[in-house]
């Protein structure tokens, strides 16, 4: 029997193709690969990315961190500009003391602060965040000398310097947004080596920026998507994935056929309600790609389909594409692996073994 | 110590508050009270509400009723259309060998076949869902008869008729969304007695549309408001809850001025990414009512507060609203219990019992 809907399944083939794909347009620009682990929060996968040539995996938190390293995968950049606490300190400190390789953002000089006076000089290394033209956390490119300064003054090991453009999550934005990523990061590290803190690592990248920054005249020597690992009505709708690539879809059963729409039993608690404003809806289906799901609760998403494409039937199953998949699988305990697409029995049930570690 | 950021606070001595004048407005008003349990997922509260008066829970799904039938809370209606197959009919059937009380929602002749092939008529009633304007699942009004009559036909109780008055989710919309509500299910009443099937519960009620439901002229006998135990943003903001009634907050530390602004360790990962097209921003503060979350993403709030609002300083704690804090509650695993806001030390941890239980 297959699951009970509503649930995940990885299309494993698709995915398999996907983690080469990218591993190898990295490698053949000479380019590192870090995969942001936040998406697939799976060991499993992690693996998987790391046998494909990744030199190790990003991270968003501490608890993620700490759920790779207990696998084995502890080669971790958290980028995220930690405020680090006691409790924060003392964790970070376990992590070095089993051998594991960290670093951590900072994007201030009291940031870099925290972590000398916590006493993790030695321990952990620091990456500074820039401002890439996101305008979330991240100093300005300007800014990232003095913070690196204050760094080596402390006897931090400063590894690094790392943007994220989050604005090539729009229409047409991906190219510019990798132009941007690589003016910011050649700023910053002019702004470093004045300083005197050379940077050995120059980190770049979101999905959508993906391939722009494999093409440009850039400092950027290693790279961090995430979402390139399963794609999603996102990337879709940016034109950054295609459909054929998308390998994760959540699995639903027509439950209702009201108004002479598709009800399905799939709601924001298993897809996640993302809906950037430039979405189309609040997610697709894979097989009907003129269909939107136009209302969307908690548990039930209502779709309507192109013009002449028939509604499925009472009780059928149907494949749904989340609008942001890192929020669809941080909703569930488990991923199911289907060998390939048609496959009605999963070879296998993988463990969200990070999911919920937010702190 | 408290918790490590981010994570989900309860202010208790509000929270009950808030159970005992739901109790009470209801209870004045002659009328039942089965809270939907989807939005706290917690045995605890689903215990407190009982005490307070309620008639028994609302769930969403299979899952949940297993869950809170586990912990003794066994009077349950599970409202939502659920599609019977062999899995589900033998969960639904073990829920009533265990002697639960349990009734699903069914909105065509289809579904009531479904439930009577699968042997379950005897063992759980349904309740005939009626679409009351919000247009999702839900027959028309004047069908419920038909519905009515298929389960009569079939052995299997029918316990009432329901409506979600989701529309009430507008500013301005409460009061127009209650009327309509009552026009529904005046319709569905008459049509189901004519159909010889007459509804012994008449259920009705969202959390915006509550107070509006006590008002009107209307057939019903049971309300089911799910976010009234702890308010958000979105009743905030609609008008439907105040900001002294706001009993859950995620607490996140300041980690960044970067552009002057406010950025927090509390991102869409636990304050969940719900944005209505009226809603004002990503979530509140509500020490700051004047701020708004301006950005979201996985693990970052950017705030603006308002004018002549002082920037909490770095490391810092602050207490965000949720926009729908039935999204935020469902993405961790514990919820903290404050006895008083103020208080520095949780005086509990509670589990989500039914986190992430979507089938």
């Amino acid at each position: 029997m297959p699951p009970t809907t509503p649930y995940l399944a990885v299309d494993l083939e698709r995915m398999q193709v996907n983690i080469a794909r990218v591993a190898d347009a990295a490698s053949a620009r000479g380019l590192a690969l870090r995969p942001h682990a936040k998406t697939h929060k799976t060991i499993e996968i992690g693996r998987m990315q790391v046998a494909a040539g990744a030199h190790g995996l990003t991270v968003a938190t501490i608890g993620e961190a700490e759920v790779f390293a207990a696998a084995g995968l502890d080669d971790l950049c958290i980028a995220y500009p930690l405020w680090i606490d006691p409790p924060r300190a003392a964790r970070l400190s376990a992590l070095a003391a089993r051998g594991a390789a960290i670093s951590i953002g900072v994007d201030s000089v009291a940031a870099v602060e925290r972590v000398a006076r916590a006493g993790l000089a030695g321990r952990i290394a620091v990456r500074v965040e820039v401002d890439a033209g996101h305008h979330r956390s991240g100093c300005a490119p300007t800014e990232a000398g003095a913070v690196a300064a204050a760094a080596v003054q402390a006897g931090i090991e400063v590894e690094g310097v790392f943007a994220f453009p989050g604005h090539a999550y729009a229409p047409g934005a991906r190219a510019e947004a990798a132009r941007q990523e690589a003016e910011a990061l050649t700023v910053a590290v002019h702004s470093m080596r004045a300083a005197g803190a050379t940077p050995l690592v120059v980190s770049g990248g979101s999905t959508p920026s993906f391939a722009a920054a494999l093409e440009i005249d850039s400092p950027v020597t290693e790279l961090r998507p995430g979402v390139t690992v399963f794609g999603d009505a996102q990337q879709w709708e940016l034109g950054a994935m295609d459909a054929a690539e998308i390998a994760l879809t959540a699995h639903a059963t027509v439950v209702s056929h009201a108004g002479g729409r598709l009800v399905l039993d799939a709601g924001s608690k298993v897809l996640g309600p993302d809906r950037a404003p430039w979405a189309t809806g609040h997610g697709r289906l894979l097989d009907h790609p003129d269909a939107r799901i136009v209302q969307l609760s908690e548990h039930h998403a209502v779709a309507e389909l192109g013009e002449g494409d028939a509604l499925p039937p009472l009780g059928a199953t149907v494949r749904l594409v989340p609008n942001h998949v890192c929020m669809a699988v941080n909703l569930v305990d488990e991923l199911h692996v289907f060998d390939r697409a048609g496959d009605v029995e999963p070879s296998a049930t993988w463990r969200v073994a990070a999911r919920g570690r937010n702190s």
